[in-house]
């Protein structure tokens, strides 16, 4: 049956990939089969990325297939669990071999950076939309919570903030910027990259833990929310690139820092008696953890910022991204 | 924050469905964390529901909930596995609050029935694309696979089939039927069932399995495809409902029962030497499986059909369902 449903997952997906030890049975029966490593819990997170959502007509196919399995392996990272197996439910129209080709480059290639396995999924027509679910795996009982956050914790953030976020406003022509920063914020944008290495080094390291994807108030807000703790945030130690302080104002590049989605970084706290260990962890790491503020009493989840001491607030027309934000939803008799 | 993504997760799905012992973290964390039996294997399947494609506007929201789950649970039967954790991807436009309860209903009373917990998911805006993956537990080793067929092993169905397919015409007004029928296959349409006892019982008994999603001819050939052999069916043993035999003509009948999708009935093979085990430890079931035929030898995967001894063909208008059937995949230089 050449060009149908059964030899497109055969013919793209099938054959690539890295192979584990650990996969039973893979692509092409009604599931797939894994062994978990005993001792161990198993942790599933899901991603959905919709085209005109999270991405356009203009995306590049390959970008589509790595940013898929990225969004994933960050929210795995943010549990402190190492990526084992994937699932791909790829909703697709008609389209043509180079699309498919490109995006199974793209999922094949992060996958075999990251040793993990496609073991499955659905092929269906629709509008394009990608659905992955990831598997990792941690010691039993080391998971890292969004909601362990306690007053006096530190407040920390993995990398710079805001550049996907002027690469999407790049991309929509609503800023522009030189060529050496184009490049940088475009990936950025397109190819994140998930701090997997760093999320198992937090394991019981780390108080809480979140991954960055729709914006730094927003995800820091849920680790509050979720431990009824306030926090300080001190916003000269913010690390932003020199793409987004060369191409925006001072203030400009501080709220698209702390309001754009799509950076994957990782925001965790840590108490002061872990300090030392977490920074003789990640010493071997690209990239270091910042220190960016401290947590505070205060059930309401407030996210007090200063910038040099003075208090700073977000310039308007700012806002945290949120599907289905406002009126969106209509309750009956409301 | 009234009314948006995370209170919809929160107001529809984290207080509901089953609440099992070994998920250590639920919905509202970056993942979910769930603690696997030991020496067991987990089995990860995913399927995907499109609006316009698997069902249209009319269909019942709680109907769309409880088959995004049943056509998974169908999967894990088909492996033999036990159901345990479901994640789901839902991807809607903005809708209203009795869509999204009566959807979270149906999906819900699924996952209570069959004892699996809804552990997490992602929730984004656009086109209706309902994506579940659900993961199932088996003792290590045991998972049937869709390759282990062998020439003499006995084919087996374990319920009727065509009903789902009739459902579908009479929703689209192709083919009428009495008021005693119609319910029964709008029933089988909207909310098939699983065979989740019978997947399991088969482990250790059947040499291969597959679920009837796509029509028994389509199926049954993966099986004979993964195994190289061939088979020999039976029609006059294929079980159909009064509600087919009485609303088309024998032959149409039989064509539906062999081309049309949705059924989510088993259909495995089993050695001479197994009936017995399988015919006692399926007598507690509500449904029997029916013996309808044989593998044969012959590599090239081919279903003779017989009725009462005679040669059979389907006749002219009948095909098996693929979604990416035909010239739909452009391929360059073809």
């Amino acid at each position: 049956m050449p060009n149908d449903e059964f030899s497109l997952i055969n013919d793209y997906f099938a054959n690539r990939s890295a192979r584990r030890s650990d996969v039973v049975i893979g692509i092409g029966d009604d599931g797939a089969v894994v062994k978990p490593m005993p001792e161990h819990d198993i942790v599933v997170v899901t991603d959905t990325l919709v085209e005109g959502v999270h991405f356009d007509k203009t995306t590049p196919p390959r970008a589509i297939g790595h940013k898929a399995v990225a969004v994933n392996l960050s929210d795995l990272a943010a549990m402190g669990a190492q990526p084992s197996w994937v699932s791909l439910a790829l909703t697709c129209p008609n389209t043509n071999q180079d699309w498919w080709t490109e995006f199974s480059s793209g999922l094949d290639e992060i996958c075999r950076y990251y040793d993990c396995q496609l073991i499955g999924g659905d092929t269906t027509k629709g509008p394009l939309t990608i659905t992955v679910t990831a598997h990792g795996q941690l010691p039993s009982g080391t998971a890292i919570s969004r909601s362990g956050a306690k007053p006096g914790d530190w407040v920390y953030v993995s990398g710079s903030l805001g550049d996907a976020g002027l690469g999407l406003q790049v991309t929509q022509n609503k800023v522009s910027t030189t060529g050496r920063h184009l490049q940088h914020v475009i990936e950025k944008l397109h190819y994140p990259t998930p701090r997997v290495a760093m999320g198992q080094v937090l394991r019981g390291v780390a108080t809480s833990c979140i991954d960055v994807s729709d914006g730094l108030i927003a995800d820091l807000g849920h680790l509050l929310n979720q431990a009824q703790v306030s926090a300080q945030i001190d916003l000269e130690k913010l690390p932003l690139s020199l793409a987004l302080t060369e191409t925006l104002n001072a203030n400009e590049a501080l709220a698209m820092a702390l309001t754009a989605g799509d950076d994957y970084e990782l925001c965790f706290t840590l108490p002061e008696e872990h300090r030392g260990r977490m920074e003789t962890l990640t010493s071997h790491l690209k990239t270091k953890p910042v220190c960016i503020g401290r947590i505070m009493k205060g059930a309401e989840a407030k996210i007090n910022m200063h910038y040099e001491g003075e208090p700073w607030e977000l310039p308007q027309g700012y806002k945290s991204f949120n599907h289905f934000a406002e009126e969106e939803i209509v309750k009956e008799g409301e």
